[in-house]
């Protein structure tokens, strides 16, 4: 599929970051960033740009606040760099440390909402739009809060936003493709003047496919990690996703020299855990937040999963 | 998706038996037996009907074999009992070994065949139909042979063979969803009277969609392992699949325990490999068969994933 509106954004460093408290070090970050650059990866989302009024520096690393000097330095040098993008949560920016666009060294501003929060959304979306940044709005939790809530949310967005681009999002990684495809054509009926991203979750080892199916719907920005990395299940994998689109300015190799000389040994190590897990597809099953398996998975009773199941049976019925 | 024709078929014990020679323990096997008749689980294939002839009893496991002696153990005293399958390579089966349907311990009988090879497959197919099995054409490599000659076989299938079922087999693992969309509507351009399946393999991530895909497209013979084992990069997880289909006859909590007692330690242990493994990746990317991967993963250079993909390049340019 070579399409050139298509965008692959990385977001390895900013949704793996929430394994382990955004504590990559700065030499393994600086690594991804190149092996990005070398592959021709149009964006790279380095953390959370949070304001230090609101988390512990002792509890929480750099790319949770991911100061402009740290994004400067992790820049510094590289060719071909990728365009680099922060996520912010509604009401966590600290907003007197941002800069204009023109003097930031990262040029995309993503906004985390759930279809509830599309007014405050918007109002902080316009804010970055107006110091320069290019601004997507994500709409999180769409599998659950997909009543009419969602659609007053899309109407709003499209007509009140400055958004280049409005996300689907499978928190929970509950859909397939048949439901993917029903989506993005009701986002389609809302946003008609902006670009829609997708950024998928692997539960049921469905977010490559849903990210293949979302190209068929015209969606041109695709989220993606390396070897999948991020929490829970983790993600479409960026090599997975590069190895379909046929677009020529795309190089696999550095993506796989990385995953082989970091991130296999990192899943391997096994403090940080991602990927197939079967509590995890228990969750994508019954579109259920991914933190109830994780915290599973670090209590006595990680490998109890008919219990699991039972649970979320019981939680149903509640 | 409840649709009463769909039959699920676990292939745990012959797929995953190319992992070991098919030297799975009797206990196992019974184990995962009596799970899937727990589970609701439609077909189990033991293994492959190959004679004694032609392959080392020292070298292989009992699976290879499938004695009836031995399958008659396997079901003895299990409720709600799977259909038996075996599966059956051209020219390797003892037909002297083979009884009647009404005398035997397995009911389905699925022949592996390339395109080419069709006018054999069909004669023994025929002949085991004729012994009162319900018959299976599994058509490998279809992503490779598929020009005329997929037609021709498709087109004798339909007109000469006594098959029940006619299976679409991703054997390298390289097909997405739109792929088997078009291939499942050219595979039903000729088979009009008989039943199709599909067999997938997880290179990519993609088995569980493409068989949703299939499901969609109205297939109803679909093929899993549990945990996805199986050659290479393994096959459509059952449990994902039982996860998926809404038929209350299936129960997918006795999977469940058994990936917990059974096949995660079996994963962990590490002698074993299936799963999302790069140069398997690589391979359905490349649409190429999975023995060098395997081969790779086996050696000194398990890791030299850049080395891998530049000589699927390579051998694509030769």
């Amino acid at each position: 599929m070579f399409r050139p509106k298509i965008k692959v954004l990385d977001c390895t460093i900013r949704d793996g970051g929430l394994l382990n408290k955004h504590q990559f070090s700065f030499d393994l970050v600086r690594k991804v960033y190149v092996a990005l650059a070398a592959a021709g990866v149009d964006y790279m989302e380095a953390g959370y740009k949070n304001s230090r009024a609101l988390f512990s520096e002792t509890e929480f690393g750099p790319w949770k606040f991911c100061d402009d000097d740290l994004l400067w330095r992790l820049k510094d040098g590289v060719e071909n760099a990728p365009k680099m993008s922060v996520l912010v949560d509604i009401g966590r920016a600290d907003m007197n440390a941002i800069k204009k666009a023109v003097d930031s060294p990262y040029q995309m501003v993503r906004v985390a909402t759930y279809a509830k929060d599309i007014d405050k959304c918007i109002a902080l979306v316009n804010t970055f739009n107006d110091l320069g940044y290019e601004t997507s709005i994500n709409i999180m939790a769409s599998s659950r809060d997909s009543g009419p809530e969602l659609d007053e949310a899309l109407d709003q967005a499209e007509r009140e936003s400055k958004a280049d681009v409005v996300y689907l999002v499978d928190t929970f990684g509950y859909y397939y493709q048949e439901q993917i495809d029903a989506m993005v054509k009701r986002y389609r009926k809302w946003i008609k003047t902006k670009e829609l991203g997708f950024h998928g979750h692997n539960n049921q080892q469905l977010a490559f496919s849903n990210t293949i199916q979302c190209i068929m719907n015209d969606v041109n920005y695709l989220d993606c990690t390396i070897y999948g990395i991020g929490r829970g299940a983790g993600n479409c994998t960026t090599e997975l996703l590069l190895g379909f689109l046929k677009n020529p300015k795309f190089d696999i190799r550095p993506i796989l020299d990385i995953i082989a000389s970091d991130f296999i040994p990192m899943r391997e190590k096994g403090d940080l855990e991602w990927g197939y897990v079967i509590p995890q597809m228990i969750a994508g099953i019954f579109n259920a937040h991914p933190e109830d398996a994780i915290a599973m998975r670090k209590g006595p009773h990680r490998d109890k999963y008919r219990e699991f199941w039972e649970r979320q049976i019981a939680a149903g019925l509640e």
